[in-house]
């Protein structure tokens, strides 16, 4: 009997098997939790998520969470496939074409930025909206959608993922509250230290990023599985009352300006 | 000889006499600034912003700031009037067709979205890309972006603003950043109490919200004339290492969970 | 089988089944935790913790948590009756005589001053400067102190327990880099809605202010019960990479300005 | 005449020249303000602040800021030195013997912690306290009181001047929204880069430290000339509604997590 047990979950943007999205799914279903996975066309075509969802017998649900009769229809599918309404989502998509083009910040291209928003952040808003109208979340129900501290510090590299972030934190925020005072839900961000996924190797420094903050860490980095689990307990019942939040997964580094190990590091 | 003597300067965003926008551009004025004001065609037409301008003899230059040849345009023509590099550049311009047309930000236009972020917060990317495309401000140069709290806090009734103004403060801390490696320049957010002006008076709350934060304020709300001041403040010399911030001018709201006198009227 | 199943924790500062101390204690032993409980000697004579501890068969160790001696000797004597290292503490630890004997925050005594700022956070340093001394918590090991949002925020009334609190959650993120560094142990705040406690109930203005956060909360003031559940979320392994942060427990009250409800309420 | 003309100020803490609070008093005077000096008696004896006060002709007054008789007289000699009623005040005063006999912060004297706190932290509520009850300060006067971010974030090797700048920050809100009720009196933190003074200097790790903050502020480190602007900024009208804030004269360092710069020098 898990924590989640009888929950039943909506996970956007698994890729493969490295992404935090199936981490947090494969925990939530050892916790108990019926799920349902959803991305891209693209995004099921280019990973392996469809393989590792016919594997565990999970639904997969194709969507563009930009688009909003898809998102109507993926909320409708979802329902009848876990029987019910979402006790939870995972939100877990971000994309950047500025990053990927390797566009810098201070010359980028407005079409590729209002992408990055739209894909990053916007969604988030689009798919609470669309389930808000379609009543698909159970009272009390548990949003989370992953950030990262690049949306509120100046990080090199980073580029207008940056903003995006700072958007959806927002979205976060504001969304909240209308759905927390409406049906009880709660709206959350996990802000996650660097991690090897797929998305993140698109951005061509996370490498030599990932031992930085790793030294800046008191806890070191946190890892996809330490992400999954803290997902788990705002999924739970634990944290009912734990809303509109920026929840920082990250081993202390937002709060840390230097560590002995850092110190070494640099100083040789 | 007042300390933004010798500066040029060009203001975004002055509509009428009551905007935050002419106030500051009138205090900079008398502290010894010349400037260069611009707005939409629209808000040229629609405002007294062109009389205010012929009666002092200042120049007005008609720019949609989403568009980055109209900002180009703009640049150079500033540079012209002014006779030089711009020392400093003040950004208040925000619109939301949700908020005009009453759609609650539960049950927006995505289209209407768009655009107030495009108006209240890409702007400012693009006019920063567009002056650092051209060199077009000095060494050590100051930009100032007016915001408000409701950026990072949920407030009733001021829907999609708060995503656009959180935004906005992102890309002051993040093209700050990069801005201020290249050139020295600061990018800065003034987070400005409520005020009456014609913007503020299209939010239908405002009046009873101004009275609310007055009483939530240990020195009552921040004036207009507060504002200018402090734009002042970061346009001159004082404040040559301070960039990427919000600096709050709100009588200590933000601060404040309780005062007396709110607890005595919420009490009655 | 509980998510504390096989944990030991030590929980400072219950005095009766009111305390958020008691249910964080009852919460852990519901989710299988063994626990010992500790409170002065005056605590346990004024409070009815003895008879709770009694009837449930639970230690309880009295100690003064600014005495080093006392803390060695609990530290020492609680790993006795738990058998093992501590896994988990809660520190919920606090005391004004300047609230208590009227004092105005502006005219206050400064011998209780520093009294409140010993007994309410320095204590922290201190049961966590003995317990690295005594290697007395497990590799991991999860730290949470209670604190209230009047920490970073003015509240009329709160008084120096303001102060207090700020200090508080000062020492939780600087010793829970070290004791991170050191031995992974986290150290984590959880910053609480008013709760209707004993030790609440000597802030006069409580139940006003009960009512007022209530209605400013987008899911409404958190209750005892939630800030146990949260504590067992970070005493749990859910959040093992989780340090050094400020977890609010407050249904979204410091993210809020104004909710339709207290905009009635205060129209009226 | 500069912006600070016809202003009275009161400065606590400056040592020699390259102290911070001797950088402000310079600035002040060249801005118009006259003012009055004060340190301990054995900060006098030490440094070569008498010297300078002397040759300028700057009233010097010995104080112990932690004693509440002593600082009753000063403020009744300021008083009088001035000719009238205090404008502004500086608050430039830290002390740690934890620091200074290399007691780890893991390991401290809880005697020194005392100390500490009350050097650096409460000798700011017990001044305002002070020029509250003898009515010192003009209406709208100005407190200034330097802090570091390491009071937010771990920064190893600040030992308990982490704690004592956190209680500071804490008591400048609090204080400034009680100050700011009664007198308009505004109360701010400037949060400053790491400065080469002479109190600096005792945290062993400075020079080190410093060229780390650099690298990793988009502007460089700020001055002590920069931190002297920023507070006659904030003594002037410019700043009338800001109070109870931080304001980070730290080059952009606060909302930094990499430059390029700090990229490199790691790299190599």
């Amino acid at each position: 009997m898990g924590i989640l047990s009888g929950k039943r979950g909506l996970i956007f943007g698994a890729l493969d098997d490295r992404s935090l999205a199936w981490h947090v799914a494969e925990r939530c279903m050892a916790e108990g939790a019926s799920i349902v996975l959803t991305n891209t066309l693209v995004g099921i075509e280019l990973g392996s998520i469809g393989c590792l969802a016919k594997e565990r017998g999970i639904p997969l649900i194709a969507c563009d969470a930009t688009k909003l009769d898809e998102l109507s229809s993926l909320f409708v599918r979802a329902q009848e496939c876990l029987g019910g309404k979402i006790d939870f989502i995972l939100h877990a998509v971000a994309q950047s074409m500025n990053m990927r083009r390797h566009k810098a910040y201070t010359g980028m291209n407005y079409h590729y930025y209002a992408q990055t928003l739209d894909i990053s952040a916007m969604s988030l808003h689009k798919l609470l909206q669309v389930s808000m109208e379609l009543d698909a979340l159970s009272e009390g129900g548990s949003v989370v959608a992953l950030s990262y501290i690049g949306s509120e510090r100046y990080c090199a590299g980073y580029n207008d993922m940056g903003d995006a972030k700072a958007l959806l934190e927002s979205i976060a925020c504001h969304f909240g509250a209308e759905y927390g005072m409406k049906k009880g839900v709660r709206v959350n961000i996990v802000s996650q230290s660097p991690t090897m996924t797929k998305a993140g190797s698109e951005w061509s420094d996370l490498d030599y990023w990932y031992r930085y903050t790793d030294k800046l860490s008191p806890l070191g980095n946190a890892t996809a599985d330490d992400c999954a689990n803290v997902c788990v307990a705002l999924f739970s019942d634990l944290m009912r009352s734990v809303t509109m939040q920026v929840i920082y997964n990250d081993g202390g580094f937002g709060r840390t300006i230097l560590t002995p190990e850092l110190a070494e590091a640099f100083s040789v």
